[in-house]
């Protein structure tokens, strides 16, 4: 297989700086996480939301769209959840490289977990963000009844009642959902990315 | 949690067509299969460069990317070779989904595989791509000198030797890289989306 010499062609591969040139705007992995009902979903869809109006390529990535295809297979045991986050990392990272804004909507309550997705980004390209609101709130909502059913025992293993949630130790955002509506809190996401030269 | 009802914001979710739309393009799945050392490599990465030459926002999905991150945990028996193609196939219905033209490059010999992943994409969203080259031809190129280690018993189950490989029954494009170079091979596959009005 030959080459035409005459053809002008892009010089090898294509890569993430040359997506960023195209899109006008960088890649990052937002990795929002919280207690259930702190409000991560919604605001990892409204975010996208803004980002979409100012003409930013961004992809949320959570439960809805991840547990009923690329991990169908995988269920809720201890080594399950860890290698549902590890392929969501790698996912992410493919993502990014392709020059997406990717917001990554996951209780993930170790810390461990998390910081292993860390490792797989470049420095300033994983943006933790810890959606801080009291268990008492979370459980107030509990807009879909799970802390209902795991005080009466009917869920195992979660997060807040039967299992850890470790805090992060050094997220690069707190947002107080407690206190925030979803506007400011996703207002507090997107100065962060503006005042970080992201976006 | 409230949200300002004076602030106005995209009503729901951003949807694939609303992608689309800021793109200036569709997404879709171009899927190219056929033997080792047959040009899917090489043309799957022209290809994207000659997207992005025209502003079209594409990402290659190929063992490079894909065996070293997220299927990392897969070997190459009969049952991880079938789970390595379901994630990427899932991983390219979320690419397309955030609008991305997506091309993956894998030999998947099996038409059973390639019909699963299929079955994952709307009408007209996955474009099978069978790289038609003799295996006298790829064996004479043999760049990574894999076919000489085959026949030489040194690898196990290799497409083509010791292993089938099914020939697509409908494949959307068909090329001769035994007969076209990597110019006219791109071509074709680029003179497909535009006739089909992907982009």
């Amino acid at each position: 297989m030959t080459c035409l010499p005459n053809v002008v062609w892009h010089n090898g591969l294509i890569t993430k700086k040359d997506r960023w040139a195209l899109n006008k705007h960088k890649s990052a992995l937002i990795w929002i996480t919280g207690l259930s009902a702190s409000g991560k979903s919604t605001i990892a869809h409204e975010l996208e939301s803004l980002l979409y109006e100012k003409g930013i390529r961004s992809y949320v990535l959570d439960g809805d769209n991840v547990r009923h295809g690329l991990n169908r297979n995988l269920g809720f045991s201890a080594d399950d959840r860890k290698e549902n986050l590890r392929r969501v990392g790698e996912v992410a990272k493919l993502f990014v490289d392709a020059g997406i804004l990717t917001i990554a909507s996951f209780i993930s309550p170790y810390e461990s977990d998390r910081n292993m997705i860390r490792t797989l980004f470049h420095e300033g390209e994983f943006i933790e963000v810890y959606l801080d609101c009291e268990m008492v709130i979370c459980e107030s909502r509990d807009p879909k009844g799970l802390y209902e059913k795991a005080r009466k025992g009917e869920i195992e293993h979660f997060t807040g009642i039967s299992d850890p949630y470790e805090i992060p130790a050094n997220p690069e955002i707190v947002v107080n959902t407690g206190v925030l509506n979803v506007y400011e809190s996703v207002e507090k996401i997107h100065s962060y990315m503006k005042s970080n030269g992201i976006i």
